[in-house]
């Protein structure tokens, strides 16, 4: 599977079915061998420049443990403020110089396109790791291969997304991922939070089953997985509408209790109060498992378009 | 010593004598190995955490400094306004978050009990690097072992702990762990920020012989070691009585002409204008040497907690 | 060349021209290793302390690149707000404090005079990252190394400093270097910006040939190096004027006409406006590479100064 080496990461839906296989293959060996507690050289005496012009600690801090872990390096910039587009430099020429100290370049970049635009500038791999309302790819194959380590499969399953699904970047990006498998997705929000038509229409084109409700509680009847994400305030336009649906898109202990045994719960992280905390224990609650597959998932896209793995 | 394997490093009342001396050893082992000029790969492959959620250069680096002379690698935040926290993530969160990342933790917080806290968040290792008017551990025990190198033992000194002893942490924690030796304790202080009832009826009841002067002179002609902090101006109700007060808690060269030969002069730095500079050059004059210790203290607490020592 | 150990990197004009080529010719050797795949342990477990009291994203990341690639540790202060300093310590207290941490210091500083300070109060050696309107050492030499390896020589070449000559400490420092070394110098500046007479007396004495011009065209037909820098606006006491002049130092395209063919074209970066982006596809536009040069010249000081090369 050489067709990843120095290639950019850029969009979840970018890769071949064979390649988003081989990465998550690559990820489990990277794995086992930490957990094996093995001491990696994989990328010994390479340089990883993470770029964060707007923060994020966790997509950073992982991104930087998946380096450590295969024995490379890192250089930082996590503040927007001390960087040189504070002086008025433009992305590309950062990205120049950047590529002049780096093997491989993660950004960060509230501005939607701006990680195929680094790319452009550059010959060294570029990884995105969200470019504000655009892609966040690593986050998407993290995501599936949370569902493969849970369930031990991704066919077959009835996976709900729940929460804002008109503005959440990760359930797009995770639903166009997910129409590659046999899955049935649900689509779970308020009349004013609904996925878009777009995305509905390309994961139906790629052959996938969709459903839709407004109702939790159904879908979690249903679901071998259910993703949450925060429904916040400033998405309505009429308060009053936020008031009366918050308190329906907050799971709760006892709910599960409808579920099927062995349900997953997922979440982006960080939350703020839409999955209660007396949740953690459940057996099910896989969102910190899912924040730490971060590493493995990092650690093979790193290898994998450096040409190390 | 094996049962310091996995644990917190929370309180610098929470060790046992023997743990004490083991980690005073530890460190020594480790800092003769790097004065050989050894290079150290006890901690390879593993990650430590450095979440910063005040800032205080000193600490950090001494950390990360102690973990890449391990061998180890570093994953920071420095940053407060760059964590997931300014996104409304309880602490709780965020440490489960970072245990899927790192192997220790080292956590840095405004809030007293924020490192109690986030131990019982995971089975991590946390080590206290400060948390608000609480605990700072590893401040004290890079204290004891400053005494113990300068003057050859602990026992049988005279120690005179000299500032604002009232709001001090730092003299707080000391003053606690010292009571586990044969020493005498002189506690100097204007009345106004004398040590809190509780700290002298702790350090008696483990057996301490307790003094107390609001004369540095005199106590400089008694210490074999004087431990210096600052005295605050917004810690007086009454301005004029700081102003008649600064004065006399202010270490100056000449004043040292009354104190024993071999004296050692102490202080948590940053200093202001309570050590005048011409005091460095006296060969008792500790406080760079002081936390320059921090660094093979760190090593050893790292080293023993994660079972790589 | 054991003469560089241990020491300072405060001022480009500090060198003798037998270590200049030593520094040259070790950035050479330690460039072509890296080209070759080889990993350093040049300085493994060593500790690099980068202190950036002003924010440089350029100069910290290539010198933590430096650091990296020789196999050494790296602990950095980006951010003033975040250090010591913030609390009232001195620049001597301070870096008497990392000297205890790290075995070689990087000092970024808004106040001249400041690395020469800090190389006051340590024997570590301390290598000057810029103290505001003085020296920047390491840039004129990965400048002189730039001309090297683009000219195949520094003798015999005609090198046009361009723009903001009074106030741009990087041409200062590049024209006193070039004057150890049989070249003729053009000074080429708007009237109000023309390079200080104490610089060009300084060429003169060296032994420079030394002209000058207000003329951007006229000195491009002549020069074999065009090193170009920034007119900013606040510079001018009269905003006619700037707006006057700024056109008339913007290097486009077409200008690169009238030049020889082989002509390089520099400039320290970030650019904002002076030169326009189609000249980057130029086989003489150099600046990026410019740019990646610090990361062989700053391993060659790093390694240099602690005796590991």
């Amino acid at each position: 599977m050489g067709r990843l080496r120095s290639k950019d990461v850029l969009r979840s839906d970018q890769f071949a079915v064979d390649e988003i296989d081989w990465i998550l293959e690559t990820a489990q060996r990277f794995e086992s061998a930490i957990d094996a507690g093995e001491v990696l050289d994989t990328m010994k005496g390479l340089v990883l420049a993470t770029l964060f012009f707007e923060p994020s600690t966790r997509t950073r801090l992982s991104f930087e443990t998946a380096m450590h872990r295969l024995g490379g390096s890192v250089i930082t910039v996590a503040e927007a403020s001390s960087s040189s587009a504070a002086k008025g430099e433009s992305l590309h020429d950062t990205i120049k110089t950047v590529e002049g100290y780096a093997d491989v370049i993660v950004l960060r970049h509230p501005q939607i396109g701006a990680a195929a635009e680094a790319a452009a500038a550059t010959e060294r791999p570029v990884l995105n790791a969200g470019d504000g309302a655009g892609q966040h790819p690593t986050q998407s194959l993290l995501d599936l291969y949370t569902i493969l380590k849970e369930q031990g499969k991704v066919d077959d399953l009835t996976i709900a997304l729940a929460g804002d699904l008109r503005n959440g970047r990760t359930v797009h990006s995770l639903a166009l991922l997910l129409a590659n498998y046999d899955v049935k997705l649900l689509f779970v929000a308020p009349e004013a939070l609904r996925m878009p038509p777009e995305i509905v229409d390309g994961v139906k084109a790629a052959g996938g089953d969709v459903g839709e409700t407004a109702d939790l509680g159904e879908a979690l009847r249903e679901a071998d997985v259910l993703y949450m994400t925060r429904i916040q305030r400033e998405r309505f336009d009429d308060p009053a509408e936020y008031e009366r649906l918050k308190d329906a898109f907050v799971l709760r202990r006892e709910m599960l209790d409808a579920a099927k045994p062995n349900v997953t719960i997922m979440h982006p992280l960080p939350r703020v109060n839409e999955i209660v905390p007396d949740v953690d224990d459940h057996p099910g609650a896989a969102y910190f498992r899912q924040s730490a597959n971060g590493v493995p998932i990092r650690m093979a896209l790193l290898a994998l378009v450096t040409g190390r793995a």
